[in-house]
């Protein structure tokens, strides 16, 4: 599926640049840069793969600090496995940063993406990075989005509006990534900018339950690539005054970022390698949270599921299965599965009504409703379905 | 891809049947027959699905007996959640097949493969099942194997012979299933026929590990579909002695039923819905042989390792990006990885064979060796690539 960007509104203080390094072949966009005005505070989530880019481990150091005034992120190569070199590439993109801006040392952070296993040309990316500041502009956002691409289709970005103590507070959301089929490997880097005033703890807090509530739902368990990342920072030049925990402000700012977050999480899925369908699994009558959550994600990652999707098939036998294998607890007589509202098994049992779930399939979103008739248990996430497209994409992303 | 079936050896005292019954279109084969002459010992590994088929239920109670005479198989439909008439149907094929042999009521099992929710066509099953008997014939192996065929590209038997006390013994296995990029749900059906004189527990013991060194290596934890079914017959009528637990007659046996265990799983990995590569993964090398598994199963269900081979790509980034999210004990700069003995990666970091690697790749037959040189923990197991056959099969599987 293919999404225009959305206009992206403008963030204070923030300034973004997009340009091609030679990177990637044909001068295409690899390098972005995210700038503050000044020293932000910053907070990170990182991959839970024990293979980590430099890049992530030199993120996740400086993180800590709790500050940071700018973000370069490569596209085209991972820079990941690549021996010692890669934490010495890493560092030497952010001190060309860090030089050119005229900011703190250690203050620049960096993502990777693309190809594993591939050096950087350091050297075509340090002579880009004066390039790179020159094009720093408050209306640079899709730029320095288009720089990020791998496989993408499109440019993702989000950005709201909200006001803290009569001041207009605005967030941004910047991503990449399209391998939603099996999320762990096409890399999914995200950056949240604010010029609201966040305390860099408030701000952990705030992206950790942001991301339970978008990407960790469109995301498999310990299913994470080696570089991805997520990174917010909040530079306080709204003027509005620090959030404070458990505030009315803390609860709206939340709601913003959760809900920017999930947008940006649902495009991801939409770009999904191959997708023509966006399909939201909602499990409700489990025995736990627990269960439901294997139950959606079990069914989310089953290719066989993912082509009946794609071959517009209500082939809810797959699904069955899938309850059976999930490990979750479930008693076949009390299953109920509806999709866009047509209901396609009653207690355990063909409901009847083929046709007409058939003719709902067509659509482009999907929502596929299970309702295992147990308990109060529910979960919700998204995915999206396996194509011939994915097959092409993948067998030939390097060639 | 497709192979040829081999000829298929007589077994003493077993004859074999496969007719149309009509549940199928287009007059396919769909229904099989395998007797013994007189009761055998049975042994069967069933399903780990928590939704189990109606066949698998009734089979579990039976073959806990110890004894059976003859199996009757459907394609063309799961018989699974379909309510009670599941159970009905199921006793009503063995009934049918027991009064016709004229064999003891229960002495039947009786197996289902195909459409999962869609009632079994039952009068045109009972019709079928006097012809069914009538065809019965000590080469009828092959059509039996054609009329368990769903997605199958060809039909897969496997025979060998061995020596008990002068005596020839043969054991043949005939076996269905395609599914094995996503082994759980495209049912997977095996059936041992052997003349050898093997007591009831005895030969549970030996179907076990003959599994365990085969099936179970083709087939990912918990991923089973909710018919899979292997079961062995044993009708003493070759006249050699009874085997014994530890004697070098039951490991000569064992070695066999493993051997022909192996070839017909291989089989179905080489029929892997739309597959074009036939891929031997061994780790070496780990922290312990659970590692080693994990990290094998890891590598062989990721869908971009998958769709890299059948893109001949030499990506090994996806694999080690695999390794990480294994839960298995990495050390990144231990990793060697070979493919066809050429070197990809050598501690960690490209070995600068990619060109070589490439060709290597071209090849139908793959074994890739993952190195983790941390501890002696191996494991090998087989799969195949993933491509837009599989995509179309899947896609299009009932229309």
């Amino acid at each position: 599926m293919k999404l225009k960007m959305k206009k992206i509104m403008r963030v204070k203080g923030f300034s973004f640049s997009g340009v091609s390094a030679g990177i990637k072949a044909g001068r295409k966009k690899d390098l972005a840069l995210i700038a503050s005005e000044n020293p932000a505070t910053v907070a990170g989530v990182f991959t839970s793969n024990k293979i980590k880019a430099a890049p992530v481990l030199l993120d996740i150091r400086r993180v800590a600090g709790g500050s940071a005034s700018a973000i370069v992120v490569n596209s085209g190569s991972a820079n990941v496995s690549v021996g010692k070199r890669g934490m010495t590439d890493a560092l030497c993109m952010t001190s060309a940063v860090e030089k050119g801006l005229g900011i703190k040392k250690g203050s620049a952070l960096v993502c990777s993406t693309g190809v594993i296993g591939v050096p950087l040309p350091i050297e075509k990316i340090e002579c880009a990075v004066p390039r790179l500041i020159k094009g720093l502009s408050p209306d640079g956002a899709e730029s320095a989005v288009r720089a990020m691409m791998t496989t993408d289709a499109f440019p993702k970005g989000v950005s709201g509006r909200l006001k803290i103590n009569g001041k207009t507070v605005t967030i941004v959301g910047l991503g990449k990534g399209a391998g939603m089929i099996c999320p762990d490997m096409a890399t999914m880097l995200a950056f949240f900018m604010t010029d609201a005033n966040v305390p860099a703890s408030l701000l952990r807090r705030a992206l950790k339950d942001a991301i339970d509530a978008s990407f960790n739902r469109i995301t498999v368990d310990g299913d994470t690539s080696t570089n991805d990342t997520v990174l917010a920072m909040a530079n306080s030049m709204s003027g509005a005054r620090a959030l404070k925990p458990g505030s009315r402000d803390y609860k709206n700012f939340l709601k913003l970022l959760s809900k920017l977050s999930i947008e940006l999480a649902h495009m991801v899925v939409r770009d999904g390698e191959g997708a023509t369908k966006f399909i939201e699994i909602t499990i409700k009558g489990a025995a736990s949270n627990k269960d439901a959550e294997r139950v959606a994600r079990t069914c989310a990652l089953s290719m066989l599921v993912k082509t009946a999707f794609f071959g517009e098939d209500p082939n809810w036998g797959r699904i069955m299965a899938a309850l059976g294998r999930s490990g979750a607890r479930i008693r076949e007589q009390s299953v109920d599965i509806s999709i866009n509202g047509v209901k396609l098994v009653r207690h355990g049992v063909d409901a009847g009504n083929e046709a007409s779930a058939a003719r709902a399939m067509r659509k482009t979103d999907i929502v596929l409703v299970i309702n295992l008739g147990l308990g109060k248990g529910a979960y919700t996430l998204w995915t999206n379905d396996l194509t011939h497209e994915y097959v092409s994409i993948n067998a030939d992303y390097r060639s």
